[in-house]
């Protein structure tokens, strides 16, 4: 009967939402995108705490259980505390599943990860990755992807440029790169094409959406959305890039969360 | 014998501090870069002006009575209640000068303005021209170049191609642009490319400058930085592109702002 709680700074968690949605169609979800305060992945630990407990507490007064970190920032940074602080509360984070998924594909044990300077700098693929043995783990921050994909200039020459920019080290030394930002995949068609198909592409919303046991019993369900800023610019970029189809939107004030 | 403080979201006010330190040589200076929750431009108007007190009262607390307001998306949604809520300091904003230098240079009599998402919405160099009669006003939010500054891509490809997608409506239309924001200036090359030297820029640190009223009295003077984040980006980007010599920064944390 519950619903699924999802949130992220703004538009990156609906590639998260995406999968959600396909692999579990019987459950009600509640998405929450922080889209006055983003990006978080260039804010202090203690500042994305704070807004992760904000966006917690926001999603359990609206009769959630189940709560997917649709962050990697968040999730780097805030899912032990969040554990720690709200118990019994079920937490899914971006983290663990895609650090497992890129271990079982990699051949060459080379493994790049793109992220948010909070989330490279925090090590946690790293740490996470080291549990399954002797890897060599190539990490980079790109903090220009997220204000790109949030103002929606998604396909466009300055983007492959970027890509270019950031990648070129990556090419020919990994096999397999993790988007360790759930904004990344809104760029998946330029980053393989800049590695001509040739590099495993993790997307973490997909391994995570695997983590969640969804409702058996079929039922009409119903999708809700909330964002903390005006509410145009996420439909236009959702609806354009990823096929969703946004109806049930609401800007709530700040002040509230 | 009190210093002048200045602030901004993160290093564009260093465009303003640069004409403050030329034209007032006698002055001590003060400032402070909030790189951990820059850009303002996207926050909700509460949220600026929260920062933007917490700013001024860092700086009342190291001793100043003149406060620079180095950052356009503060000016625009925080100087009025700035200037109620802190009687007796000297507030200098960055748009009066601004509109009043655009109106003096154009010939053409249409104007136009980029600027962040918050300066934009809040139609401020609109209603200033506007006291000078009829003028054309076109404006245009343009919000990846505070991110492209902050990350220090300030010459390259992708920058050339996202001015061109911003400012391309501007072309043929106007013979003064007005560059509001105070991280623009980092990218007017690129910006006198595109129009081929034919239209007027307002840098509206250089307008702002002027109307401080400096110290007449030759002293040997210090100059302070404080950020909110780590500062190795800070100074490598303030002395590659401003040649600011930058040997007196802090980090202090964002808990005690």
């Amino acid at each position: 009967m519950s619903k699924i709680g999802v949130f992220d700074s703004g538009l990156g968690g609906l590639t998260v939402l995406k999968h959600l949605i396909a692999d579990h169609p019987n459950d009600d979800f509640i998405y929450l995108g922080d889209n006055a305060r983003v990006p978080y992945g260039n804010k202090s630990d203690s500042t994305i705490i704070k807004y992760s407990e904000q966006a917690v507490e926001f999603l359990l007064k609206n009769g959630v259980n189940t709560i997917v970190i649709a962050c990697n920032t968040s999730s780097a940074i805030a899912l032990d505390k969040l554990i720690a602080d709200f118990p019994g509360i079920n937490f899914i984070g971006m983290i663990r599943p895609a650090a497992k998924a890129a271990v079982s594909i990699s051949q060459s044990k080379s493994i790049g990860v793109i992220g948010t300077q909070a989330t490279i700098k925090s090590n946690s693929y790293m740490k996470e990755i080291m549990n399954y043995g002797d890897y060599s783990v190539l990490t980079k921050a790109t903090p220009l992807f997220v204000p790109f994909v949030e103002s929606g200039m998604i396909k466009h020459k300055a983007v492959d440029l970027i890509i270019e920019e950031y990648l070129s080290e990556f090419k020919g030394n990994i096999d397999t790169l993790i988007l360790a930002c759930t904004h990344y995949p809104f760029l998946i068609e330029g980053i393989n094409n800049f590695f001509e198909n040739r590099v495993n592409i993790i997307d973490t919303g997909y391994y995570s959406s695997k983590e969640l046991v969804g409702n058996k019993y079929l039922k009409d369900r119903k999708i809700e959305y909330y964002v903390t800023d005006e509410p145009n610019n996420f439909i236009s970029i959702a609806e354009n890039n990823l096929n969703l189809k946004i109806d049930n939107i609401k800007t709530i004030d700040l002040e509230n969360l």
